[in-house]
């Protein structure tokens, strides 16, 4: 962390007051009840099915696509970027059914965790509240927008957006969509307010007193220089370094189908493989695993053992290997910098380890604590495995593609954390949670109690 | 939050190699079961009993306090920290008994919070764990000791502790005993580690890679200067700026009772008050309330309106104030800096504020977010209260002084959080905890579930 920022005059940091204002508009907006709660969730949902919603947030959204698909045809845009910019009526439609589906979610807000009578009329209580203002920056999808909405509604925080720019112009015929809800309702609209460049989320960063979490989701080096340009709390992930370890038992189709999975349904993903361990005896595995990941265009970048294996395969792959791969530099040797690289595409390094404790100790060495598993067929195995890593998530025979929140079953996803304090690994609502210690008493002062005086009763008693 | 802080390579920073050794012996730390931790705890208690570890520290003990009571003789240190440093036999007692109690307290490593099949055959869990490697920070006050090391036991994580230099005999004979347990219970020194030194402990804030979380406790400046010089996360308070407010109902007796004690039983704790707040129509409390302090020497800075009221008083008593304490300078006026000064001594600032919301806005303006109380006999104003203030501890009818661990009855405490996330107000043995996600499959893979494709179940399992 760095120097706490002073917030500085509002005059020359023009988000201060939107942020200012959001604290103020979050009071009434945490202060709903689960009826209007839900109501409120249901009627963005409604919204968002709105013919004429739709059509003017289409109009937009087509205006941006125009631009985007220019763009990629100058060679400035992803493909995949383009792609995820399109928010279409399916998508519409699975937003309105999330969106329903957290309004009937149970309330998270004003549950007491603890209920204690210190003394005979002196009650502690501790019961979940908002945390009150969220910055959110993302990537250009704009269906982001109201899956955020829905979180910070059915938290009770409010929340400042920033998101691509590409998406510019459908996020704003979202929040319009959004405004005109929130005033249906009586609520303010500063309740979520749209950041819309650069320089104002820059500026956000320096609202330390108005805003309570700053959730980063994008590449690992922006992440960290969010962290690095905030006094603010971040949750993100800077980094998604996943291993998969096949154990000497693994059995070869469920390590090819989990190795490809892992590392191919999308390999930008954090949650994506960037590096294979395997044990010695894990030959016809890995062997597997290799031929699947070749024929999927994959990278490999190998260690001596793991080469020499793919050499002795069957003699056409051999010929393969020997003749192509090698010169065409899909197999390349590896080196000390890749156990550390994040690589992000289809490229997978893989390492033979003489054993399940070492390949322990080279995920302790070189993982991010993001996601880990092994393959195995003997419990026991999976069980050691679990026991000894620490990271987010650690999973035995599954793919690591299923560290997320809408497969876990949290409703949706904020984004993942790899911190380990308050949320970690994907985080849904109860990530936008804190709570307080209420106090009620009848007079007590502290002075009265102690060893000698009077003693506290400390005397658990129901939740609700 | 600053640019992350590379570890660096070890030889230029002597404290790393004993914070990878904390890591290392974490583990085995962690992995305790539930008998093995109670007895670690037990044995503990006992060595702070035996005759021979009593008679050791008594003469360390000793040494430490001849050179403190010197340093005081010579004004270089304060009585009440002369008066901390003492460890005897009744301290000894009590830390033992502590111990004993958090022996017998609920296991709270490897329950699991969350129990869910997301299909047949793929298990998912949400089962806490230690944060890892504690790095902690304390006044010079060798109670701390043992009393940390109980919580770090009970919670599975190694410390490294850094304490006041003036009890540094103590600590070295506390954790020469510590250590001795440790062995005899098969578990690695390496768990508890004393840092001798502030430049050991300067060099603890850049051993990011092996430690998880810093505590800090001391004063607002020291805990901000170690939150602006590390990229761990840390927690403590940096500030308390704690207010009561007496509504317009607020009986004087109770009101009296509860400044008295929020202002004078500890006033350098950061539970206790520094500004008063009161409504018109609380005169006679706001009266006896000033009475009270008066007498127990506390300075007050007061607006014009409190300055009339206490003008007004008795005929006597008007005259003491106008004969004496404004000229002695024990009343004097507020200034605006006085709303966001933490005294930290007997001093408080006084204001009449026109109502419940105006107490409201002056504490979401000025409060530190640390403790905030009412004094009122109306509970639907109480109520409002509570729904209104954003801070970790909201108390009505009760002294600020409440906000610890202790009198919470959370078996010890580590620090009190003023941040919103992870931890809020008090800490005990929860707050050193965080959880995994575990992922118990049979070689599923995501790309097979979605829309169009196989359903996620998302039932809900039964907790242990």
């Amino acid at each position: 962390m760095t120097a706490t920022t002073p917030d500085g005059p509002e005059s020359s940091n023009p988000t201060m007051p939107l942020a200012a204002a959001a604290r103020v508009a979050a009071r009434p907006l945490a202060a709903l009840d689960t009826e209007a709660r839900a109501a409120l969730l249901e009627a963005l949902a409604a919204a968002l099915e709105d013919p004429h919603n739709r059509a003017q947030l289409a109009a937009r959204n087509a205006e941006d696509l125009a631009d985007a698909e220019a763009a990629q045809a100058r060679g400035d845009l992803s493909q995949a970027l383009v792609a995820r910019l399109a928010i279409g009526p399916s998508k519409l439609a699975a937003l309105s059914d999330g969106l329903r589906r957290l309004a009937h979610m149970p309330e998270l807000l004003g549950r007491a965790s603890l209920r204690r009578a210190l003394d005979e009329g002196l009650e502690l209580e501790r019961v979940s509240c908002p945390l009150g203002v969220l910055g959110i920056v993302f990537e250009a999808r704009p269906d982001a927008v109201p899956q955020i909405t829905g979180l910070a509604f059915k938290s009770g925080n409010a929340v400042l957006l920033k998101g691509g720019r590409e998406a510019l112009r459908s996020n704003r015929a979202l929040v319009a969509i959004i405004h005109a809800v929130l005033r249906t309702q009586g609520l303010d609209p500063a309740c979520v307010t749209l950041l819309e460049d650069r320089a104002a989320f820059a500026h956000l960063l320096n609202c330390t007193r108005h805003v309570d979490l700053i959730v980063a989701r994008g590449s690992g080096a922006f992440v960290q220089h969010v962290m690095d340009n905030t006094a603010i709390p971040v949750m993100g992930h800077a980094e998604g370094l996943c291993h998969l370890y096949l154990h000497a038992d693994a059995a070869p189709d469920q390590a090819a189908a989990i190795a490809e999975d892992a590392k191919c349904s999308y390999p930008a993903a954090c949650n994506a493989i960037e590096t294979l361990l395997w044990h010695p005896d894990a030959e016809l595995a890995l062997s597997a695993v290799a031929r699947r990941l070749l024929a999927r265009g994959v990278g490999l970048r190998v260690d001596p053992a793991t080469l020499a294996l793919l050499s002795s395969l069957a003699p056409v792959e051999a010929g393969l290997i020997e003749a192509g791969l090698i010169e065409a530099g899909q197999i390349e040797a590896i080196c000390d910098a890749d156990d550390d690289e994040e690589y992000g595409d289809l490229t997978l390094s893989i390492r033979r380890v003489p054993s399940l404790d070492a390949a322990l100790a080279h995920i302790a060495a070189h993982g991010s604590r993001h996601t880990e598993a092994i393959v195995c067929a003997d419990a026991d195995a999976g069980e050691r495995f679990i026991a000894a890593v620490d990271a987010a998530c650690v999973f035995v025979n599954a793919s690591t593609r299923f560290a997320d929140g809408y497969r876990f079953g949290l409703g949706a996803e904020v984004g993942v954390a790899t911190g380990k304090l308050h949320a970690r690994g994907p985080v849904g609502v109860e990530g936008l949670l804190t709570y307080r210690w209420l106090l009620r008493g009848t007079g007590q002062v502290s002075a009265d109690y102690g060893p000698d005086k009077r003693p506290f009763l400390h005397r658990d008693l129901d939740l609700d």
